[in-house]
């Protein structure tokens, strides 16, 4: 019998996904083995890949101008790549400071580059919430800004998008998928799997095509967004199991 | 029908590990949840954790002064992570070239490092061969000497550990566990699961406990082994699926 399972992440997988995924553990689509034992190079798991960004792209209304990354790493990682992606030309960003979430990414960023930190967290009749944005001291130059849609630890969640210059830039990790988004208003949107989408081990980056080569020399290669763009997220073998979980799971 | 796989990597698993995995995926051990919906937090699934780090310490005899790590982001990723961890102090280390796996740890450390590079491909009677360690170049100071045990591509292996002064630093992706191995040789041995031990999306860095503080300032965060040590490579969510499943593999 299944479990009525609320954990945060990772988080419960859909039945019929489980099931699935169990039928076809030893031979998927009678080829005589599993998906987990396949080379990401094949052309059958390739396919799997392209299906899953191909379905992601309808399903969140991605524009063509967005290039879609399947990572290894966790948000956390990003919270380095962001940075070391983002600030090789212009070495400022904002970074909107709601809770734990948040603040994990500007202590990141902070070894980076120039970080302007915006206190947006306030009290209203004494409980938590967000300031209005006419309130946030924005930088005119940032490079981005920086924030988290949906502080899970604090219990604060962003009502709307912001609207700022800069391109935005958000961890959306336990609330992508939840609603319809408006991919065009960001510059980069990530998400860890592990909560809204399939199981740990994959780190979803949605990215706009101008932000793909700004990175700072010190980057690690394997960080870089131009080049696991250009490489379909495989510069080196991906997490392939979760990665083809994931793109079950919300279709 | 299970096919027979010579898939380089992601590669083939034990049947009786994918049986087992398919007979549980919907309920672990009476639990109502797939052990890929279970918090990498909670107590079963941190013993399940501890169990394949205790059976790979067993397994290969490691010692109490080395850690186990279990990662996120293939070989390649530790190719930047190794010099950003190691060269913290002394930023000289010898990188000993023997096929394309060795020439991209050794660039991507010329990027945080003084690499000295030591050209060990020779041809023996029109063969690839690697020349004797008494004709190689190696440095008095190196923090380390790095180099990969199996060339995959080119089909090199080394017949023997080499004797070096310097803390010993080897990719084993391709040759863990395929033979008794003295781990008490080695500063880090690292390896990708997908080649020998499980499926894709897990890292084992095996590291001596006098190495792990010797980290770059400009490292990511996350990759410090230090910090991951300290957290049972749980600083975020790790790979929770793939590290389960390899420690069902060699067992």
């Amino acid at each position: 019998m299944r479990a009525y399972n609320f954990c945060a992440g990772p988080a419960a997988l859909p039945t019929a996904v489980l099931e699935k995924a169990q039928q076809e553990l030893l031979d998927w689509q009678g080829k005589g083995l599993s998906i987990m034992e396949m080379s990401h190079r094949s052309a059958d798991y390739v396919a799997v890949a392209e299906k899953a960004e191909a379905d992601l792209r309808k399903l969140m209304n991605i524009p063509e101008n967005y290039k879609v990354l399947f990572l290894q790493g966790g948000a956390s990682l990003q919270f380095s790549a962001i940075p070391l992606n983002l600030l090789g030309k212009n070495s400022k960003a904002d970074y909107i400071h709601t809770g734990i979430w948040s603040e994990k990414a500007l202590k990141e960023a902070k070894r980076y580059g120039d970080i302007n930190v915006v206190e947006a967290g306030i009290k209203v009749d004494g409980k938590f919430a967000i300031s209005e944005q006419s309130e946030w001291n924005l930088s005119d130059d940032a490079a981005y800004v920086h924030y988290a849609d949906n502080e899970t630890i604090g219990g604060l969640q962003f009502a709307g998008i912001p609207d700022v210059k800069a391109p935005l830039v958000c961890d959306y990790s336990s609330s992508i998928l939840s609603a319809p988004l408006d991919v065009t208003k960001f510059g980069l949107i990530y998400a860890g799997a592990q909560k809204n989408i399939g199981p740990a081990g994959l780190t979803i980056v949605i990215i706009r095509d101008d932000l793909l080569d700004q990175a700072k020399p010190e980057i690690p290669s394997i960080l870089k967004y131009g080049d696991q763009a250009k490489n379909g997220s495989m510069v080196n073998t991906p997490s392939t199991y979760a990665w083809y979980l994931s793109g079950l799971v919300p279709f």
